[in-house]
């Protein structure tokens, strides 16, 4: 099963006033954090403890879910700063609850070479002298209870937000939505890695969107675009624009997760492979004639550095990465369209096709 | 750990309007799931399937929490027996939310003797010819998802409720109130259950308290007086009420554990004492003289029916049962106390009183 990306990949700002917006968000969370330790204090230092942990997995991301939320409020016109800056930082907090949740899931102690959740809890029962799978269990109970808080707090925090109650009332939906979507493509990824078949190109691409696309791309796009008191036009174009870039973004991730450069990603080239991923790349390749030449490397967990440049070079041949590379670009190509549509003023456009260009980027 | 109680071990109605309540709870719920699953066929049938599952594990509950909700809003002269059903409904869901994820950290794949969610998931895969493991994997991973969308559902539900503004949100903050002590509460007993030291009586009532009290009893029955436009003197009684009440069935909780007819409570009087359950008694027993006798077969997997017979008379004996059912007593009497303040009207008053009763009656 896949990480959630971009919990620190994105590269640059996508507005002039990012830089403040993060403040601001760093801001609202921190408020959040204080507010939870605060209480939690009432039940004693463990529970204060989980919140410390918790807000550290919050903390250090490039915010990149509320870039989205400000780039379309901002693009549209919209100027209270506080109130975009308090939706923005609600979907920081569900990624932070779903990465949470999906690490118990796959059975991650660490993310990016940092303990998460559930290895912070870990390593403190180890050091105090439980058995590993005591130490483990442990790790992954603090998860589940962390990602319950976390999820609970993104709906909190746009429960808060000033504006008027049926802006806040379409907010909620976009936020509920974005959980039901994350809901079904994660219980996606888990049947489609179990599966017998290999799953098609097609069902890849279709739980990478519902799993991370539309919570990181679609939906803060939506919420800012109706913060903004944008026409229902505008929200759908946004809707089909962050779908689309999503989906690129996606398969621009299984595209890193082999041929990346590990100084850049911060991600190990090995890790896809060796865990048997089912990744677009995977998908297409078992369709070819190569398959019985790639087969035997996939999900091999002492995969050796010439063996994956051995992998590297057949998923060349079969033309897996050709694959990747051309949705790549169709996807990116229909978000750019979407930008051409009438409903797209100026000003937003000039917000949005950076996005695009970044997800590209990552790439060349 | 303990699982949650009351999910279906209640018995007599509280309310003479109970059966139509239940009903139109069951209904609210119904319409909730059928919703849910018309959004999940857009993302196929692997995730109607969870919907269908996370349903099956809703349905058939004694409805403990919306008699709670309707006993302190009927008692209160409340009409809107639909805003009414709706509440109940939200609580009922979040307590589905917190024993599917309260069964993924515990590692229970059943409960009351049917398969849960993560057992349901197990199953499935075990019959399909997947190891133990990975059957196991799979279940407590659409455990954390099922959990998520019934934590979310509860709060979707407050929202829908047909009420003022201000008193949606007094809701919406006692639903948070009430995730918030769960997760504390469940995080202690992770804690507790694993410290090396045996914990004091006082924080085992904590964290009953924490875990299962709050949301059980003093929540909803909050939530019905808010709903119902009582003043905030009625609102903190009931808060009082419901505490008090709600430590004493924790504590019936414990006894029952190990005392109960099986007959009765539908759960075996080996379970807790096999589990190494750390209980009320058991953290009395180990502060006196005759734990070394009892200590052996705390935890002990294989207890037989003989072996907990011989534990069952030293908790007698040192004065333990003694001391559970004197606290029992004691919470009751302070629940009841609560009733005699002058800002509980007669008819709240005649509906509250029958629910220390029901509480009581347990241990008779």
């Amino acid at each position: 099963m896949r990480g959630r990306p971009m919990d620190g990949g994105a590269s640059s700002d996508t507005t002039a006033s990012a830089l403040s917006t993060t403040e601001r968000v760093d801001g609202v969370l921190g408020d959040f954090f204080a507010e939870g330790k605060r209480r939690a204090s009432l039940l004693g230092a463990r529970y204060v403890d989980l919140w410390n942990v918790l807000e550290r997995n919050s903390i250090g991301g490039k915010r990149f879910r509320p870039r989205m939320v400000v780039a379309a409020y901002e693009g549209l016109g919209g100027r209270d700063e506080d109130a975009c800056a308090a939706v923005g930082a609600a979907f920081e907090l569900l990624h932070t609850a779903l990465i949470v949740h999906d690490d118990v899931i796959d059975r991650d102690f660490s993310r990016r070479g940092i303990p998460n959740v559930s290895g912070s809890y870990r390593d403190t029962a180890t050091t105090a002298g439980f058995s590993t799978p005591a130490a483990e269990h442990r790790g992954m109970s603090a998860g589940v209870i962390a990602g319950d808080l976390a999820l609970t707090g993104a709906s909190r925090l746009l429960l808060a937000v000033t504006c008027e109650a049926d802006v806040r009332a379409r907010l909620l939906d976009v936020l509920d939505d974005a959980i039901f979507a994350s809901a079904g493509g994660e219980l996606l990824d888990v049947e489609l890695s179990l599966a017998p078949e290999m799953p098609t190109v097609a069902e890849i691409l279709e739980m990478e969107r519902a799993k991370t696309a539309v919570y990181s791309f679609e939906a803060p796009l939506m919420a800012g675009a109706i913060l903004a008191g944008a026409d229902d036009a505008v929200v759908d174009a946004l809707e089909a624009f962050g779908r689309e870039v999503g989906i690129a973004y996606q398969i621009v991730d299984d595209l890193l997760g082999v041929y990346g450069v590990e100084e850049e990603t911060g991600k190990t080239t090995l890790g896809d492979l060796r865990e048997g991923k089912r990744t677009v790349l995977i998908a297409h390749a078992a369709t070819t004639d190569e398959w019985f030449a790639i087969r035997p490397f996939i999900g091999k967990a002492d995969l050796t550095r010439e063996e994956a440049e051995h992998v590297r070079g057949r998923l060349d041949s079969c033309g897996s990465r050709a694959l990747a590379e051309r949705l790549i670009d169709e996807h990116a190509g229909r978000a750019l369209a979407v930008l051409d549509s009438e409903v797209i003023s100026n000003d937003l456009r000039d917000v949005l096709r950076p996005i695009v260009d970044t997800v590209l980027e990552r790439t060349r």
